[in-house]
């Protein structure tokens, strides 16, 4: 029996252990695809407990609390911090298999030292010591990113923002590693949403000009598609629904824009319509910047409206679509192909019967750079030992492992670096399997260059990140 | 290598085995949902022949037996009950890696007390020793449940059924175990197919009212759920093909009913909406009365004609359907929650790739009570290994395993309580080569007890049946 | 550590190498589905290099090269032999975990005898190796055929084809392998595509008819069906997008056909209406013969328009579908099957999630014939080990295995029967592990027999190939 989690965690033989001991481990991470908040990095905020730092914002944990009974009092409620952690506590061990299981470990060795696994038991012990720890300077944003060799981050950040964060940030001498912001124009693109026409009038002020047309959308958006670039920014990043592509000619897409500014409902059949278009722009654009493409599909989101009302969005209530669309996807890469703007993309679904369509359909679209089109790491719900596995065994079965740009954390959370240490444990298990099965010859220096590749040179290549 | 389904069968570590000897294997049965026939029961039914018992009446045999290229004759015609023996015994051991294998050699093993593999060579011996066998008092089918340690069944039983046969199994006080109805109104559901109109007779008929509109609908169906509840029952059951949701208002509904009970055909659109309308009604009482509601979709039934004007439904001639309908499911659930009356739910589709949808699609809706929501245990194709194993991990990754109700037989036939001890089988292994593999902590009072939980004291408490 | 693909590769239990070894291994090979040219067997055609036979017409390969960054200069444009392979020699390394990696090493153990990686380091001494081994008379088409062990080869021909070559073959004594031709109507069922007009011209001119209405395209079909069959013919080939189900009548199909001979555009509705009609027709034109019927279905292809209009067809820019369209399946087969003229089936998707849902829907069909109704070998993306262990464990659990009729290269290279091999490997494996872990006797003799059943006699009896 292999102890729970020590040094050799998910390493099950010796070329797997050497890959990762050897090689994997003590690479950088870039975590090119996060959602944490710029200014907690430039305040370098101190966590008050470990219920803030685990539990304030983390809507994977608070989905199982919910599971295992507990009231709305003890996720996101009235309760106290001890009461929200002890509920958590008691949840934990009956997510055996649950990625949880194993990224609120890693977080407890690496961040807290603690090796004991948490339970109703031990709990007010370890809320203790994480609390204490806490305390320390070095568990600051800025010392957690530090010791967890954290090089480059990209944040997620609307067209409107005015990167006021960034820009402090990139001023900050004393700052150790890069953050760039991402442009997740979603707001502009989700036509049929609520929100939208608010949206438009926060784009109109942040530009200073009218936005009628789609003529003045596609103005605009390049307006600040240039300011996030003056800011470092590399990528892009979209949340869709669905894939679409409905190309329709500009006059029916003023008039969509149109009818939505002026508050009326437009069809499913126009909504498509319209974020065909400003994808294919913004496409070109990136392209033509040099910059990467991420889509996200393959979501339903905000399905709980009690909740809804209640909390807002992300907050535990999304789920999975079903997997459909590869001919729009496929039908969307190719307009933007035909115009000869298909920028570097990284396609990711939240379905993963949806990884093998995807790993096929880009290998239609590979030219010029190596590993243009990317299938993204194993996403949201699939970021678990076996979507992980799967995402690679897929991407393998129908592409070029060697070229994968590798992990990203997706997290609210600065405890969640760990997550690079999961996902690489988990790469290099699966390709010392394939060697000590004699699938893959014994080579380890060009093995072990690969897992390196895998883990961060491969990322900062395909980005164009300087560091 | 292992002997052939010895006492450690499908247990490949030391933990496994200890998980299933020491906690598991002793566990009492609770088949909280199958299709024996309670008369069967009450009269303490003797089988004639091994073949009445194995394949008077399972569809999963018969499907083999013809795949293998043998006339009807053999499978449910007028061939003699060794003929049709010898057939199937031909037949299996080509069945390698079919669940049918496992179950087979179970039910030999433990009611037959032979260790023998069937096949065309040792068909008759085995036929011989089985029919001698079932000729013995403890083969009766009380027998049979009583040596399998059932606790409690709940049998399928539809609105208008008379409970004749509960009623008497509930006053027979020389029964050793609690045999409960369960409400499955699909034949008032299906207002687009065949005997629709017949049945609401039969409804009309057991309610002693007329049946016109929704609100009569609605108040028969009430009555038949007072009757039900008043006779133990508190599981309902719905076999949909597909998740509906498509709500309309009730005068709608009522010219819908109208319509299809003047004989008229229905158009899709309006059968989906009378189901939605008639499946929240029902969702509703069943919170109300704290029942649990299962839903299985995910099925195209009856897809041979010339077989089915033969021998009607449930003969073989069933299949899996596409993975679509997240977003209808998630509706769905989501407008019972806004009248604040979603029942504790089972889902179930017969397409295993919705698993990991239904997961999170649930995950979205749990509230109040651990394990609210349920992705039901691996359905009719998935009951194999590899289908439990895929179940339990997507399940898993998705949620709280801790809380699972876990398995069910679904099955026609006495002899099929072995596949209880096959689902704990695979669940202790697949927890214990997570303990070997060093990804749960070796906490063997703990897992063994979540062990028993999922064999056994999680469905007593879920559906709150007293014993 | 297992030494890399050494004689036990993919081999990991002592019953797996048994099976291997004394009962697959030796076994003649049928290679019933394949894309080679029946005229390059006649003129016994010899490589001018391993580029050309490596690389020549090789979209696998192609895609991978592309993904590696490389200009199409070396993949199908103006590169030299050594450029193209120097390409795909630094490409290959990186394809950890695809099957390309093993097909291409297997291939050089085979036929040239060389048990060195390729990679950048060694590529130059493979390319000169592989080119003088090229040059050997044993290294001729029928050379490689004849050391592959191969019995029968049965290629891909279109209705209107005048079969020539196939007709040289038949009258060559000297000729050690079968070579017949199989029936692949696409271009006169894809009414929608570019192309149509035109090739029932072609059909016009080979029946010395002409085809105005769906008569005479059944009457010219039919003659040609005739034709096929007195060359040898016992299986066609339908490679369809998407199943259809949508049964029109006569008179309707007609207006139809007249519309696109007009040249005119067909709806996708009409399209399908068409394809329906023809493709029932064809299924009773096959079971009144006797003959085989192959249904590929899943597929997205000529993804990349500007590809397209460079390189044509099956050029590497196809991609795998959406899994959808069981009902439509299902209810096509019962179409046949309502006319008694459901002819002996092999349904392939390339979506792999399609594959439990044809096992169960052709379980609705299974009658007469031992293994009538076929859940086709892993097809094109899914002919990976993890796609085969999938298609073999998918249909296990679904059906009777022991009925299964094993491989097919679906290729267009001379060298890749190699691919049986990597079949065989992985079912016995498969086989072996189960028996291993106790999950089925071990009963060698018949295990051995059931592993030649599937690798060759049920191939033999299935199509009734004379051998």
């Amino acid at each position: 029996m292999k102890p729970f989690m020590d040094e050799d965690f998910l390493l099950q033989s010796e070329t797997a252990k050497k890959l990762y001991h050897d090689y994997a481990e003590k690479m950088p991470i870039i975590d090119y695809h996060c959602h944490i908040n710029p200014q907690e990095i430039y305040e370098d905020k101190q966590f008050a407990s470990i219920t803030e730092a685990w539990l304030g914002g983390d809507h994977y944990k608070w989905r199982v609390v919910r599971a295992n009974g507990y009231d709305e009092k003890y996720v996101t409620g009235a309760g106290s911090d001890w009461e929200k952690f002890e509920a958590w506590a008691n949840t934990l061990p009956k997510c055996i298999g649950n990625p949880l299981y194993h990224w609120t470990h890693l977080e407890l060795k690496r961040y807290f030292g603690c090796g004991k696994p948490l339970n109703g038991g031990d709990a007010r012990e370890i809320f203790d010591l994480c609390n204490q720890k806490l305390r320390e300077k070095e568990m600051s944003v800025r010392g957690i990113i530090k010791q967890s060799n954290v090089k480059l981050i990209c944040t997620t950040d609307s067209p409107a923002d005015t990167l006021e964060w960034h820009k402090k940030l990139a001023a900050d001498k004393t700052l150790e590693v890069k953050v760039l912001p991402a442009f997740r124009p979603d707001k502009t693109v989700n036509i049929e949403k609520p929100g939208f026409v608010e949206y438009v009038a926060e784009m109109e002020k942040a530009c200073g000009m009218k936005i009628a047309t789609l003529g003045d959308m596609k103005k605009a958006l390049a307006l600040r598609l240039d300011y996030f670039g003056e800011n470092g920014c590399r990528v892009s990043d979209h949340g869709l629904d669905y894939c679409v592509c409905s190309p329709a000619d500009e006059k029916e897409l003023d008039r969509i824009l149109a009818k939505a500014l002026a508050g009326e409902t437009v069809t499913q059949e126009e909504a498509d319509q319209y974020k065909t278009g400003l994808l294919l722009f913004l496409g070109e654009e990136y392209a033509k910047r040099g910059w990467v493409m991420q889509i996200h599909f393959g979501c339903l989101r905000n399905n709980n409206s009690a909740m809804f009302r209640k909390l807002g969005p992300d907050t535990g209530y999304d789920a999975m679509g079903n997997s459909e669309g590869a001919a729009r996807l496929a039908g969307f890469l190719n307009c933007l192909e035909e115009r000869g703007a298909l920028p570097k993309t990284i396609l990711y679904s939240l379905n993963d019967a949806d990884n093998s369509i995807i790993a096929s359909v880009m290998g239609c679209f590979q030219k010029d750079v190596a590993g243009k089109m990317q299938l993204g790491s194993a996403w949201w719900f699939n970021d678990s030992k076996t979507g992980m596995v799967k995402q690679l065994t897929d991407l393998a079965n129908g592409g070029v492992l060697g070229n994968f740009i590798g992990m990203l954390t997706d997290s609210r959370s600065f405890l969640s670096y760990t997550r690079h240490e999961y996902f690489r444990r988990i790469l290099c298990n699966l390709i010392g399997q394939w060697v000590e099965d004699g699938e893959y010859p014994c080579e380890m220096e060009f093995l072990g260059k690969m897992v390196q590749d895998i883990s961060y040179n491969n990322t900062v290549r395909y980005f164009g990140f300087e560091l």
